[in-house]
């Protein structure tokens, strides 16, 4: 077998074999196949795509690159949950302790994240003390007893996802549909799950622009998840604008526990019940989607939502007075307001901007070595169908610095449009694949 | 300026402009820019294509990414002639003694050649004591002399095609036209020729197997040299079938040599006359094609271009005796018949077959590091429209060993295909471009 024969066939758009794609995943991790074959490659799968069988064929390959978690100790079906990514979107701080209090075990491998605001563990780590990384036996005992973890992979999970991610990324060759699949489902099988629910978001501040991409992402990657023996829904979400209010690491914990307490934003509050209760029906213990949002609403009235957080927070050293009272998270000096120039209605807010404005106030990473600003972030105080008058705050701004604060303002108040009519409430749960639960 | 936005921009379809070629050959070669990206934008550019002002860009870019030859010195306009490269052809080893015969002066540098046979150089080193490697000074100063001369490239003529060709060959991106052009170009712009005659192959022995693809090529080569200010016309040629009888270095001098002493095949004869006379046409030196074609026939009538062929071959150190009498070319051990299995008429010759029949016996190298040898190779007996009778032989190998021996004897006589009826008489001239000549 030769790389060359298999760019060559992939160029001409036939079908690989499952040997040729173990052989170059296996060959670029050992050495014998080099970069730029390798981008040769997958430019050519940007051009001519995969079927299913061959995405499913380089998912595993890419899996049996690393070693798989073993998750056999936890009693129950366990669940993970992965989101394809939006601004604001702290769905994860939320449906841990929540789908963990309704007695699903929740054993979660997380990352952290280059972009607009760091990732759930990012997030975590901005409650004092905090700490993401535990060995396999610690986390495996915590949920166990607790219910619930959320850990940075100890092992390399998928080691030649992270190979090809980076070399995708310089080579523009991200945008494929295959490529993202394979990457997320193959760390999602490593990481040991039973069944898998994925929020796949679309709209102006996803990766997805459009539903039709994001229709065919959802397919390609319950296909991948069926074809690997585990239970996989995906649920498609609408990210035209920030979800929630918050955008930043600490505000969003804040937002989370405010949502726990009952007091959350409703959008939020609905992409959780929604993407919450598909976990509960994978995991066997309701039996419809409409069961499981009942039984979530109860926790998160009973309290019992709250003090599963506390519990689990406090499991991994966080300082469990986050939930209780202000001040343990991190403030931020300066709080900024945007102001609206005109009257009428929130039309848009494109969520990409406001996530890019997050990112240079700290927020987020630019590059693997930036460091985070825990503290940093918006709140937005107005979202799409509000009314607003001239001068009335759009968002708050929370820096640290007044270094790119005027080009932040710009920024975010570019990000809003105000029409002078209400525009139709927005659809937030766009389906759900595959579409008969 | 990014070398990820420039693949980006390719691969979404569009423009790149003048800075960005220069910007992605110069930092290839200056090693800012990794191979990685540049397999990855040649994938990219394999799907897109690139329009005539890219590529005549990127021909640019390349051709001066070394140093050009400077001709000069040289009175008269300098014609240069390249073909595609196609199996027996020795039409260079015609011409070069043949034109110069006629008073345009022919500034040859020509390469070694990786396939079924050597390139120019190495056929003519088959002749005892020639020599290729002349220092610019000598090479200019024969021309002016004798008024034909031959060289390999002493300086690095083109750098960046010798780097880009590499990568292209081992990530499967070598056919895509605007590709092959500009590689071509480069060298033939940097040669420092006035006006460029090109012989453009088509068909089973031709890198370009369809009419279509060779058109194409042959009009993005021509609008090339236009933009580079040198006039320039294609000639597209029949290749089903090897040109002329002898494939093989040695054999194939000798068959120049025949045909400049007017015994020559009647192709050669004639695709040697067009692309001669189109060379002439280009020197000034006659009114049009056809006027051109007497003028050779006279040359090759009066013995002045087998002359001048001795002239330029002694200047070089070759042996003169070449030309007078046999036994001076290296000589095969062995010369084995591959006889008809069937009576008939030769329907076609797949040249490819023979071609790489040839490379077996060592008349080609299979890679870098392979040593030509000069006396191997294959004369073909029968060609396509001649009658054959079972047993008769239609092709002779001519070996130093017999090591390969069974497989090539298997392989040339798999080439032809033999029919009942006689087929319709090969055109081998099937245009030229710009049509108005």
């Amino acid at each position: 077998m030769r790389m060359y024969d298999i760019i060559q066939k992939k160029k001409d758009g036939r079908e690989l074999t499952t040997a040729e794609i173990q052989y170059f995943v296996n060959g670029y991790m050992g050495g014998g196949i080099q970069d730029y074959q390798v981008s040769a490659l997958l430019m050519a799968i940007y051009f001519r795509g995969l079927n299913e069988r061959e995405t499913a064929d380089l998912t595993m390959a890419i899996c049996d690159s690393g070693e798989q978690a073993d998750l056999s100790a936890i009693p129950g079906v366990k669940v993970d949950k992965h989101s394809t990514g939006g601004v604001g979107d702290k769905t994860t701080l939320v449906l841990v302790p929540l789908v963990a209090a309704a007695g699903a075990p929740v054993a979660k491998m997380s990352g952290r994240g280059l972009g607009h605001t760091g990732g759930t563990i990012d997030k975590l780590e901005s409650i004092p003390g905090f700490k993401a990384v535990l060995s396999p036996a610690r986390f495996i005992a915590q949920v166990r007893r607790v219910g619930a973890a959320v850990a940075a992979p100890t092992g390399l999970l998928a080691p030649a996802d992270k190979k090809l991610y980076a070399l995708r990324d310089v080579t523009a060759t991200v945008d494929s549909i295959p490529l993202i699949a394979s990457s997320i489902m193959s760390k999602k099988i490593a990481s040991g799950a039973d069944a898998i629910v994925l929020d796949v978001k679309v709209g102006s501040g996803a990766f997805m622009r459009d539903k039709q991409s994001a229709l065919k992402l959802a397919l390609t990657m319950v296909d991948i998840g069926s074809r690997a023996g585990r239970r996989t829904v995906a649920v498609i979400t609408d990210m035209n604008q920030p979800l929630g209010y918050a955008v930043g690491n600490a505000l969003e914990v804040q937002e989370a526990i405010d949502t726990l307490k009952g007091q959350g934003p409703p959008d939020l509050l609905e992409i959780c019940l929604e993407l919450g209760a598909t976990m509960l029906l994978l995991a066997g213990m309701v039996d419809n989607v409409q069961g499981g949002k009942r039984k979530l609403l109860d926790l998160l009235k009973s309290g019992r939502a709250l003090n599963k957080f506390i519990e689990f927070i406090s499991a991994q050293g966080g300082d469990p007075q986050v939930a209780r009272r202000d001040g343990v998270l991190p403030a931020a000096k300066l709080t900024v307001a945007v102001p609206a120039s005109a009257s009428g209605y929130i039309k848009a807010i494109n969520a990409a901007i406001i996530g890019h404005s997050a990112m240079l106030l700290g927020a987020g990473r630019e590059n693997k070595e930036s460091q985070i600003d825990p503290s940093a972030g918006i709140i937005l105080q107005k979202k799409v169908g509000d009314a607003v008058k001239s001068g009335e705050t759009l968002a708050l701004i929370h820096a640290n610095g007044t270094e790119r604060l005027d080009q932040v303002k710009e920024h975010v108040w570019s990000a809003y449009q105000i029409g002078d009519n209400k525009p139709e409430p927005v659809r937030l749960i766009l389906g759900s694949i595959p579409g008969e639960l």
